[in-house]
């Protein structure tokens, strides 16, 4: 990454957040709380890393791609995003 | 939920797996992994998440709305799966 | 199927607009527009279509599963609904 | 767009292709074919579609971001691809 102090703490808050959603999950299962609630959580988990992920690759299409040092490391970037991309859109 | 021991049991399994994996996330930021990195393993997780959620609404389906009480309970679990369904499917 | 004529129509209504919406695409590829703009139809579209899936799956839910005539349809069509969520949900 | 005619070539046969597959599903529904049926060929216009969404990015980025004709251009096609992921990823 090596992206700026100020986003690696936004994104390190995101992925904390999500692992206490998912022990939320954890706790509604143990106490065998209803089904409805159990997707509930895990839709809302779907929704954070979605969002986490839109994110990290915005950084990286800011930082590496248009901030890039020269044309190498630009391409190079683009490439993985391309790979990203193909991974997540399917 | 209120499942099968069995099924419960697996479901918290793939929930442990999923908050190791999170914290592989953690990790990867705090060490600087290079975006690309970062991306497949969010990746991974959304896949490991699909999965749960389809297991989760399988069971749902097999255990609380074919094999309900009586019908008042199966049109009950019915709502509560179309509510999850149009929360998910959009 | 065999719904309700009203459903039926319904879901006629909502894959003739969504055969509209295709042709939008086609044009504005023809018409060489910007890419932002090819890419918001493409995103209209695939909101279009999941809202178009979930509701033959609740429609399959309550006519099929809900209303079965007998314990082995209502198996049946518990499982094709399966089927369908272990396709969409990964 | 404004790609290259290989390109669009491309991108035009799968927007046709798509279009054939959503008359398969008008078709179906009319038939009163079975939901299962009808499920399927809903998953596979979502494939279809995720495929095409994809290329148009990817090419997008290829194009406009890798091969932008100045810095003012590229970081406007970095704009519209950020737009479309935050749309997308979801």
């Amino acid at each position: 990454m090596a992206h700026t102090i100020r986003e690696k703490a936004k994104l390190l808050a995101r992925v904390r957040r999500l692992k206490g959603q998912m022990e939320a999950v954890e706790r509604a299962l143990e106490a065998e709380a209803p089904c409805g609630e159990v997707l509930q959580l895990l839709a809302s988990i779907r929704g954070a890393l979605s969002g986490l992920t839109g994110e990290v690759m915005e950084d990286h299409l800011r930082e590496h791609v248009l901030h890039a040092d020269d044309e190498k490391q630009r391409a190079q970037a683009v490439d993985e995003l391309a790979d990203a991309l193909r991974t997540y859109i399917r």
